[in-house]
């Protein structure tokens, strides 16, 4: 079985939508992509650091859900990283209402013995010096994903660029591909970005869907249409999570196999929006996905017969 | 071999992008479906209007493209509809700079007693009781599809209700959806729209691509990822004339052909918008289409394995 390695934060989020609000709930990049990748027949562990002030149920509910949890280090005496967001009326944007990083501010990741050979890593949203100090821990990765923002971009360029380029996997919202590159072209900014390291370039783009690049061949995962999206929250990392755990369980890391795993990524992630939080998540259950990724094929899989003769 | 009859503008077009700006250019929505559908192994007929002033070779592009002109008519000492606008500079918006209705304003289209018993109709973007007097000069047609915008929803409402009732697919963008019934999401948007008359509504994102309904159906198609997007005027209308073409080739328009039809929709217009204007699609070739309809199958298909018991 697979071991994939997350690094990133575990948190508590204060969430407002045109739905309702929410206090502190559990939230942070590592849970969510654990929290999606552990639905995958794989060994799921997370590096991250949280304060005295979390609580025995959300650990438990990590480990219930198969997420092993020895590399989260906590401490005495410290408060666990804090974010409050406001999401607008057409749920796309949000704005950040406040950021506490508490023992975030001093976080020295240490992998855990076991997770040292992991043949998977996921560089979840941090400083690109700490997710660097995490890779220099795992002895022959097989594949490392690294997800970064614009934050990093404006504020620690270079050692961003020190971490990008030891990576396989780089996954990226539009805008920040746009900002990154100054190209609108996704397909040229997918091609700057990988003339930095990373042979795969994962664009996301929200409600749009997502691309994936690898040299000039180009995959698209739509996002499904919803009726409802309650809470968008955790989405991207919850996308994050199904991506490396598919290919984790796989061992699978081929282009063709890669354009699965986006689609399993978009399929989780699809999840993670109906219900606030990591509330959707925490239940999901091997028939509603498989259920879901049918809907995703129905979605998007059609017969054209092709001839080089005539046009049709 | 099936016809099909367009009814929309044939006009001139001002454009000016950020890559350069044009004259007096051929243009219309018929003009963009015709030479789309015209790629397919059907018989294409338009009906419109055009002033004195429009030349010579126009029609004769519209002829040597397969185009039937029988439809059109020319006014004496009439001038030809013309539209001029500007895009903004990441290509998705455009203010409109001038509108001359001219002959477009007595508009009393007469289908050609040929194309009376067409089998597919598109009603090209034009006043609803225009298209209405089109679709009841037709007598028996399989499939009829409708294209509106904005300003009729705003100006002509019921006539619009009217026309609506009586198609079998309505092509609508994204914002234009939303307004038309108060409702962000678009499976919802699409669930209402069909309780207007239509059984299958397409709504078209741009760049994000193309949904297509019907009752709880979905399939989506995306647009092309492409390097430079040079011109978009036409690109929704060649879609349209993709999308007619190849239901009116294969006479099959069952939902499942249909996918196939949204996906030739977004192919053509990939073309389209490589270059200013018509000028992409004057010079297509049949081999051309197949290439990039092999680029769609390569963009989006997969091959995930589906089992009941187990995840994955």
């Amino acid at each position: 079985m697979s071991k994939l390695l997350i690094v990133g934060t575990v948190a508590f989020d204060a969430i407002e939508t045109p739905f309702g609000k929410t206090d502190k709930i559990l939230g942070g990049a590592a849970t969510y992509i654990g929290l999606s990748s552990a639905r995958f027949n794989i060994d799921t562990g997370i590096v991250s650091i949280v304060g005295e002030d979390f609580p025995e149920e959300h650990f438990n509910l990590l480990t219930r859900n198969g997420i092993n949890i020895d590399g989260i280090e906590i401490v005495k005496g410290g408060k666990t990283f804090f974010w409050s967001g406001k999401y607008h009326n057409d749920l796309n944007t949000r704005d950040t209402l406040e950021t506490q990083l508490n023992v975030l501010a001093d976080f020295y990741p240490v992998v855990p013995q076991k997770y040292k050979d992991a043949e998977f890593v996921m560089l979840g949203n941090l400083h690109p010096l700490v997710q660097l100090s995490v890779l220099e821990q795992i002895s022959k990765p097989t594949l490392v994903v690294l997800d970064t923002m614009n934050f990093w971009m404006d504020n620690a360029w270079d050692d961003l660029l020190k971490v990008i380029k030891r990576v396989d996997v780089i996954t990226i919202n539009d805008e920040e591909a746009r900002q990154l590159t100054g190209e609108h072209s996704l397909v040229k900014a997918a091609r700057k970005i990988a003339e930095l390291g990373p042979k795969y370039v994962v664009i996301k783009k929200g409600e749009h869907g997502a691309l994936l690049f690898n040299n000039e061949q180009i995959f698209f995962a739509p996002a499904l249409p919803l009726e409802e999206v309650f809470d968008p929250t955790g989405a991207g990392d919850t996308f994050a999570g199904g991506f490396t755990g598919y290919l984790a369980q796989t061992g699978d890391v081929s282009f063709e196999n890669m354009k699965s795993a986006v689609i399993y990524g978009s399929g989780m992630a699809s999840f993670c929006v109906e219900k606030f939080g990591t509330e959707r998540m925490e239940s999901l259950g091997d028939e509603e996905i498989q259920s879901r990724m049918k809907e995703f094929k129905n979605l998007t899989q059609f017969d054209i017969e092709l001839s080089a003769n005539k046009a049709l």
